[in-house]
């Protein structure tokens, strides 16, 4: 697999053009806080490695990496259609990215093949096709993971905007995981709330679960917060509960990896506990989140898939074991929150509250990106 | 300060005659499950040090613990109230550890002046006593700090077999931080009641909190399981919420730090979260306590001082930086549960269902130490 690493800034993922590339380049998030080094992934595999191992991560930013991952594909001339299986199939929870590499795959099929139907053939019966074709195609790859990056960007401009309207003033804000800059093409989902809130004058303290296992929290939010500017606290998961108890918290806003069609959020395990702390203190509990992470073809939180991850993320820290050898763990990536527990759910094209399948669908019904949400047009 | 390392196996805490002696022998928790290393202290700074950085921790514990302490500040001729301030300072949540100190400081002041009340002096008076009667006091303490050892395994084993009734056949028992044999004299407290679930058989998996930041529950708590053979995972605190809602947790049982008047339970931060979770999924929230946990003097929850410790439990792991440089944290040692979040407490003594003031009341009226578990009787 073709990696390389460097010392850089940001930003978190983007597309290395020829003579540098082709490759997708993105801040290896594994290294945060510590160091900010880049990872430059030459083909599909490094790229699918850096997505299972976390380096990178996020529901929008994944959409955006999946996308990328189709044009590396495609620049390289390797079988786009194995690349994009691999790419889906990397991590099974977020939706975005089966959907940004489904959007990345229907613009390279349609300029390879413009007569042909999208989904209308079965995988690897690709044809050689002549390389100027080749070339537009990949081209056109390239492209839909620009717009995927772009219209990201813009969601995440109008979550801010549509969110801040649901922050009152000196607000003490609890969030979990990271939702910042490092997940998106823009400034993030619930975090980008948490930013407008910060620049508008609102944000009294932001507290950062530090979401156990791999403390995203700690490392990745915090970060984000200290460059921001934002005073914030860090703690550990179990004293959110507390600091609700002690009247210290305002709202709670988080993010969601995958929205089924009722409304259940699926999102990093421990926001299900939020949720329901929330609600016994009669606090808003609020999800921030672009249209792209709702699957319609998920019709209720029973039937998302949660990925579960390797014990030796709870058994072990920085490479020592912490429990007994032998220890088992029970892992799960995430947890799913009912949508009766989601006091509003705010999107790029509006805000629900509460939140109900039939203004899911009316969201749905709208003109971006519309019919690619229910990501079922491109057969992989 | 006098300590000293060795490697060994248990008991937790054991007191050192001459000639190895006088000194407070422990098990030095923080090592665990690595390492099994005796720190053995021979003076009362050294133990106060041990309790602080939770080298010994866990209520029962610090009661027996509290008590050999005076014992040793007697036997080497020390300012035995200087150290009985030292030791009952030493943490200000957990009552036991205030507890066993007056009882021993009690038995102490008995000896060295059987005419005089106790608590009817003022701090620092003691009188230089002569050198037969000071042994006697010493010796005096020492018993005492055995007797509360043993009122402690008995306690131990009482609420083993009034605890029994509570688990349901084939249970899946959730529990949070620390409560067996390394915070007891016995078996522990909770812990306790879930090693006779395994030995009646009744045990079909326990569930481990990893119990953020000190991971008492992913160290120690696993370690015993282990060595009882119990099958079990360690999970990451926030995904208790998901295992209760999957259906998988039939039974939360934890211990308790300090239990107020009104029966507001403290414990390990999460306890709190985990009641408000195991309400909403109606799965039963019981503490196991012995009634030395209970203090009177406390009216309710709110009167409860809650141990914040230092940042850097949360702000790194293992010596290396988690967060940010200069990242801000809260961590408080303990939560506070109402007791109308409490299904049960299992006590020596009897099980309260519900807990209320009044039921508390009848048990703080039977005979064993009855008086002394308000605590007030002797002033330090």
């Amino acid at each position: 697999m073709g990696t390389e690493t460097e010392q850089l800034t940001r930003p978190s993922l983007w597309w290395l053009d020829p003579p540098s590339g082709p490759a997708v380049a993105l801040l290896d998030q594994t290294r945060l806080p510590v160091e900010e080094c880049v990872l430059t992934c030459r083909d599909v595999p490094a790229l699918v490695s850096a997505i299972q191992r976390l380096a990178v991560r996020g529901a929008p930013l994944l959409g955006v990496a999946g996308a990328y991952g189709v044009a590396l594909a495609a620049h390289r001339g390797d079988d786009v259609t194995a690349a994009a299986r691999q790419l889906s199939g990397a991590r099974p929870t977020a939706v975005n990215l089966g959907w940004g590499v489904r959007q990345a795959l229907a613009a390279y099929r349609g300029e390879l093949e413009p007569g042909r139907p999208a989904g209308g053939q079965r995988p690897g019966q690709d044809r050689p096709p002549g390389a100027a074709r080749a070339a537009m195609a990949a081209s056109a790859a390239l492209a839909a993971a620009r717009a995927i990056e772009a219209q990201d960007a813009a969601a995440s401009r109008a979550i801010a905007q549509l969110g801040l309207g649901l922050v009152p003033g000196q607000a003490r804000i609890l969030t979990h995981c990271n939702t910042g800059a490092l997940v998106s093409a823009g400034e993030g989902t619930a975090f980008a709330v948490i930013l407008a809130a910060q620049r508008a004058g609102r944000l009294a303290r932001l507290w950062v679960d530090e979401t156990r296992p791999l403390l995203q929290g700690a490392r990745l939010t915090a970060y984000e917060a200290a460059r921001a500017g934002i005073p914030y606290s860090v703690l550990p998961d179990g004293a959110a509960g507390s600091l609700m108890a002690a009247g210290q918290v305002d709202l709670v806003l988080v993010g969601a990896d995958r929205i089924a069609a009722d409304g259940s959020v699926a999102n990093k395990v421990g926001t299900y506990g939020l949720a329901v702390l929330a609600r016994h203190h009669e606090v808003p509990f609020v999800v921030a989140a672009p249209l792209s992470t709702v699957d319609f073809t998920t019709p209720d939180g029973q039937s998302i898939v949660v990925e579960h991850r390797a014990a030796g993320e709870v058994t072990t820290f920085g490479g020592s074991q912490v429990t007994p050898e032998g220890a088992d763990a029970y892992n799960p990536a995430f947890d799913v929150t009912p949508a009766g527990l989601v006091s509003a759910l705010i999107t790029e094209r509006g805000v629900l509250q509460p939140v109900t399948p039939g203004k899911l669908r009316v969201l749905e019904a709208g003109d971006i990106g519309a019919g690619a949400l229910t990501g079922t047009s491109v057969e992989l």
